[in-house]
């Protein structure tokens, strides 16, 4: 076989054949087959795309370029929570501690953020002590003996991807459906759970900008799990305005603290209580899902899930008076009041800009390694939908020493739009593929 | 500016601009911009083009990237004739020293062949001793003196085009046609002649397969040569069986001898013709083509040309004893016979497989710098039109110790089409642009 062909083969838009992807993932990876080459590859599927077979053969191919989790270990039916990430998304936070209070096995591998969005690890890094560098062996028992574990991404998984997703990342080949699922679903394959929930973020900020694209990226996922032998359900999550009100690494912790103590913003817990439905779905619970929102609403409610968040953080090595006194967790020296002198109703709160906003002071990173400062971070005041009058505070800075502090509440306030007009409170689940 | 965001505009079908396209270009030969980026560039404008003035740009901003000549020195029009590359293509060969014998002055800068077509830098070095290695001071001297100097490509010139070119061949990204006619025009610009006369060849195996095609690169180039203040004319020539009857280095100059002793193929005049009567338009002699092509005509058959050539060859060095004697030229040891079993019409010779097959008896070179043996190649007895029967000879293959003389044999005569409905002579002259 020969890469030059290969890539023309595509740029032609005919179909690669099994043999034709492992040759191209294969050589990539041993290096016979050059960065411009796949780059060039990579181009062509942006305009031509890849059918079903195609995609699910490529996220095998690439699964097989790493370390293999055997979950055989647990007992029960495993079930991964991936999101396709947002702004303000502490779900997995969340999500995890009331699922395990639930008796159902959660070992979740998550990575750090890059760019705009946050990631689970920087978050839960926001407590002293948190460990997350465990073996497989060492996670099942903490899986078997605690329902929960929490890891950090081995770099040992999908060597293809690793060296794919950095080169798309240097040649503008990141859009591209069948390269996003097939990115995504070779980690969720190495990692072996039984089944798999995806949380497909849609709208300003994600992967995919509107619901078609998520439709789209939702119905490949969900074929490439099931062409891979594993249960998966993708649901669609609204991410046109950041999730909850708190973005910002100890900021959305301490969010996720008032949550599982009840005090729940309404966003929040719709996307909690659909996400958990469909994992008790999937672990052959139950199928009617508005009673497993009944019951993930009861675990919350009832203080079981707080508890089993308290034990999680304890056990992972974190120090738990964080949790307790959250006076404790990082803490940013200074906060800003961003007011509006305007009055009507909010339509719109930008989240990528938020979350770049973020990231710009100092709560994000734009390299890989960078350090970042778990405390800086934004509170929004109010949601799209609320009404607001002259005067009001439309949300919170926390920053440390920040150099110009007039021109970055300027660029927050413009993260929001206000019309005379009433607007709706948005809805959270678009669509569930399965 | 940033190559990411760039190369972003150009997959989205947006036009760059000057400023871009000069950061694009610098950057690329500088190493800033990495040979990953260029390649998925480069994809995204084989999907969407580039518009006219981009392309003028792109032409210009390679130019500036090398060695650019200075022809002030000559003092009479100057005019460069290029060809877009065929089988059996001997035209230079035979229409430099038919225009120096008018006193039109030619300097011709010449490549090498690689890939299935032959280049013309390698045709001459069937003679012994003949040198290509002049200083652009030595070969205005030449052109003042005698009209005509042939000259090895300057690894100086176009430095951008050079690397860009190469890195095309690797990734499956030849057949842009505005990456083929800046790549061209770049180096005609380069080479600095006053105005510029393409061959475009058409048909199997030339860049253009198709007269669409070949009209679309046409116009491109001649639009690209009168933006950048160089009149430019294209001429359209059939290439959908190879020109003449030889293919190969040393055959193929046996055949231009036969040519400018009067013997002509009845194709090859017909292009020469043409051309030397545009290049007498170009060289402001006559606008009447008609005429041009009488005057050319006279050229050969008076023997002018011929004694041009003899010249021509001694001055750059070569042993005019070959011309004399084509025995002395470098001579295969065996001959093999391709005969055909049918009665009919030849109605298509594929040039590709001509030419990939010359290639691969030892004529022609897969990578650069490969050592080719001159004395190889295949003679056509019979061309598109010609009526044979069972057991008549369709090819003589010239070869040195080949394998399976079988196979080969059987793969020539695979380049045959015989049938039994009375076809045409090919048309050569498919359009001219201006």
């Amino acid at each position: 076989m020969n890469i030059i062909q290969l890539i023309d083969k595509k740029k032609n838009n005919q179909i690669l054949t099994k043999e034709e992807i492992e040759y191209i993932i294969n050589g990539y990876v041993s290096g016979e087959i050059k960065d411009y080459q796949m780059s060039a590859l990579l181009m062509a599927i942006c305009f031509n795309g890849m059918n079903s077979d195609e995609t699910a053969i490529l996220t095998e191919t690439m699964k097989n370029t790493g370390e293999v989790f055997d979950l055989s270990g647990i007992n029960k039916i495993t079930v991964d929570k991936h999101s396709t990430g947002g702004v303000g998304d502490k779900v997995t936070i969340i999500l995890l501690p009331i699922m395990a209070s639930l008796n159902i096995p959660m070992l979740k591998m998550s990575g750090r953020g890059l760019g705009f969005t946050g990631g689970t690890a920087d978050k839960l890094e926001s407590f002293e002590g948190f460990n997350m560098d465990y073996t497989l062996d060492e996670a099942i028992k903490m899986v078997n003996k605690y329902n929960i574990c929490e890891m950090t991404q081995s770099n040992k998984m999908c060597l293809a991807d690793k060296k794919i997703y950095e080169l798309r990342g240097l040649t503008s080949t990141i859009d591209s459906i069948p390269l996003i699922a097939s990115s995504i679903m070779s980690k969720k394959l190495a990692v072996g759970c039984d089944k798999i929930l995806l949380d497909v973020t849609c709208g300003n900020g994600a992967f995919a900008s509107n619901i078609e694209d998520a439709r789209e990226l939702a119905k490949q996922m969900v074929d490439i799990g099931n062409k891979n032998g594993k249960e998966t359900i993708a649901v669609i999550t609204n991410m046109d305005e950041p999730l909850g009100k708190s973005i910002g690494n100890s900021l959305e912790i301490i969010e996720a603290i008032e949550f599982l103590k009840g005090r729940c913003e309404e966003d929040v817990l719709e996307v909690i209580k659909t996400l958990g439905a469909y994992i008790l779905k999937l672990a052959e619970v139950s199928d009617d899902i508005e009673k497993n929102k009944e019951i993930i609403e009861e675990q919350i409610f009832n203080g079981k899930a707080y508890q089993k968040f308290i034990q999680w953080i304890q056990v992972q090595g974190g120090n738990i008076n964080q949790i307790e006194d959250i006076s404790l967790l990082p803490k940013a020296k200074e906060i800003l009041f961003v007011t509006t002198n305007e009055n009507g109703y909010i339509s719109k709160i930008n989240s990528k800009a938020i979350g770049e906003l973020v990231n710009k002071i100092g709560g994000g990173r734009n390299r890989k390694g960078e350090e970042i400062d778990h405390s800086v971070g934004i509170i929004l005041n109010y949601k799209v939908g609320d009404y607001v009058e002259n005067g009001a505070t439309l949300a919170y800075i926390h920053v440390n020493d920040y150099g110009n502090k007039e021109e970055l509440i300027k660029e927050v306030r413009s993260a929001f739009e206000i019309t005379e007009n009433k607007t709706e409170k948005m809805k959270m689940i678009l669509d569930v593929i399965m």
